[in-house]
């Protein structure tokens, strides 16, 4: 495992690299599909591998309620569970336990909530996500950490870098395996300096990458970028840095901007199933009366399965019928985007264009298309 | 367009030919997948070429109502709407509205009803059915029917069996196009008279393929083979033959045996959705405990991707989950394994042994699978 820096854009953060991993070599900057339960929605393995994809997310906290971290463990782990044999890296879980779980109660131990497949009392620690994630197997585990909500006020949001600090050294004191990295996480909500004694706190662990959590959480994104570049101002340039929860096109050139390397975000699949699409126009709605009879693809400019096969006519009508194969249709092409666009963006920064490519960009997009005439 | 017998069984009606159609030729006897909106549900059309099939349904009702039929026509036809490059057949309608529409009111010149979709009056006629089907293209086109409920009086089906034949009368009649196949439909329901009255009343019109229409809706399986027999003996040898609406392995081997060439249902792949899957030893229903922490497939001897990839307990895991790739991998395990049965049953029939492989076949699926011990 080694993450190599290949080089970092003059004037601006944004870095190209390669993380080096026993099952993969990731190009960074990249982009992560969620397989929240151990399936990327709607997408099989091979055609995730198809587009390019080497590097998934799974879900700590979805996979121990059901099937259980000890029966993907006896399978053989993720990998094998999922027939996937590319790299993957799972969250702690914490993130789950702050936004989805009912009848929470958080102490210095740990967070104690009710499983919401059967009401049992569940408890989450510090060293049981640990060791939940040595029986996943990921190549990639996370730390246990506290998210603060959006825009939490100071004192909250203290005690939630205070513990995330805490459970660090204790995740890394559980930790047994030799075969996973073990990446730290960063939070401090959008308060500027407990971003940076958080990423002080972090850093100081040495961790082989970091993440950057408790961001887009409902937070205005006024307040998040300045402190997602406190954060990558204290991190180390040798290390990987990931963006939890982060995918929109325009975020993601932004997060690869102020020097991100790594994203998750399941808005390119779950939005597809809503039937919103990424095109180099911007954002189409693929519901929309307009599309009813046009026989052109999504996206003139793209090459994978669906753009290639299919009108926005079809995929139209797959969607307004609630098809599955809509969803298939339209979660592929999603990801063939964010993929094309993150190697697109790695070259831009190889090549020394990466402003120029990012400006281009975030001006197209912000032009709205739908609306637009003589669309095909 | 040419049907050719190429052997009979000599001690059953079981057939063995070959359809050659304008975008392929079908082995038969075959079964056609069900795609009711133009996309077999969760299945992409490559997975289907992949599996070997040459030949799928589509359902004139559905897709009149949505998109439309003409906006399908203006797009290039269902073919090109679908990117489906082989043979299509659709339905008229008939047992659509018989079955779904609300309000419904029938006389000779046709039926009337109410859109499930926006409540607007709706006219289906035979002529109205033929000109939908010449809008959306398939290369096997049906006479609009009326279907009577399974199991009715007499006199219920004998109004069926009359109407049947004047609406194929007025389909021929209204028919334009020279590069599609209408086949009649005989009705007649569980009374044997009837059955022969509408055999012959539908031979005499001369149609390139006959169905055998108002089965499986309902009546006993003891009254539905004798139903069908008597068709079989009443139809020419040298059309091909399908059964509507049939699709369990038993009643296809069944069918099979009494002469029937093709066949089609929704039940191989809505079952799939519900967790039911074909296997050489039975029926598996996935949801089942017992195969929590099963790290076999779901049928060794089979070589879909299903089974090459993926665990037993994965599937029950996607199942539960009510993930799409759960929908997906059963779908097309189970679409896998009735195109196998049916490669199968015809190699039997032109190698001679037949009356062995049926027995073999109807005798394995009598045991149920799910509760013997052992099963990996």
């Amino acid at each position: 495992m080694k993450f190599e820096l290949l080089s970092t854009d003059s004037s601006s953060r944004a870095r190209a690299g390669t993380l080096a991993l026993p099952r993969a070599a990731v190009e960074t900057p990249a982009f992560m599909p969620v397989g929240t339960r151990a399936t990327v929605k709607a997408m099989t393995t091979d055609e995730l591998e198809g587009l390019g994809y080497r590097l998934i997310l799974a879900n700590t906290f979805h996979l121990a309620l059901r099937p259980g971290d000890e029966v993907i463990r006896d399978l053989g782990g993720l990998h094998r569970f999922q027939a996937w044999p590319h790299a993957i890296l799972t969250d702690s879980g914490g993130f789950q336990v702050f936004s989805l779980a009912e009848l929470r109660r958080v102490t210095d131990h740990g967070v104690v909530f009710q499983s919401p497949l059967d009401g049992d009392r569940i408890e989450l620690t510090p060293e049981r996500a640990i060791e939940i994630q040595e029986n996943l197997g990921a190549d990639i585990i996370m730390a246990f950490d506290e998210c603060s909500p959006g825009g939490c006020g100071e004192r909250e949001a203290e005690q939630a870098v205070a513990r995330t600090t805490l459970w660090l050294h204790r995740c890394l004191e559980a930790k047994r395996r030799e075969d996973q990295w073990l990446f730290g996480i960063v939070q401090g909500g959008i308060h500027l300096p407990l971003r940076e004694r958080s990423a002080k706190e972090i850093v100081a662990c040495d961790c082989p990458g970091y993440a950057i959590g408790g961001l887009s959480v409902g937070e205005p994104k006024a307040q998040m970028w300045p402190a997602l570049e406190t954060v990558t101002t204290h991190l180390p340039e040798n290390r990987p840095r990931y963006l939890m929860g982060v995918g929109t096109p325009g975020d993601l050139v932004r997060g690869i901007d102020l020097g991100v390397d790594l994203f998750d975000c399941v808005l390119p699949t779950r939005n597809a199933r809503n039937g919103q699409v990424f095109t180099r126009q911007g954002i189409v709605q693929i519901r929309h009366a307009c599309h009813r009879t046009d026989p052109g693809p999504l996206d003139s400019s793209c090459s994978c399965e669906t753009c290639r096969l299919y009108s926005r006519a079809y995929l139209r009508h797959l969607h307004q019928s609630n098809e599955i194969l809509g969803h298939r249709l339209l979660t592929l092409h999603n990801l063939a985007f964010l993929r094309v666009l993150m190697a697109e963006a790695r070259h831009a920064i190889l090549d020394g264009s990466w402003t120029q490519w990012r400006d281009e960009k975030l001006t197209q997009w912000e032009t709205p298309v739908d609306s637009l005439p003589g669309e095909a």
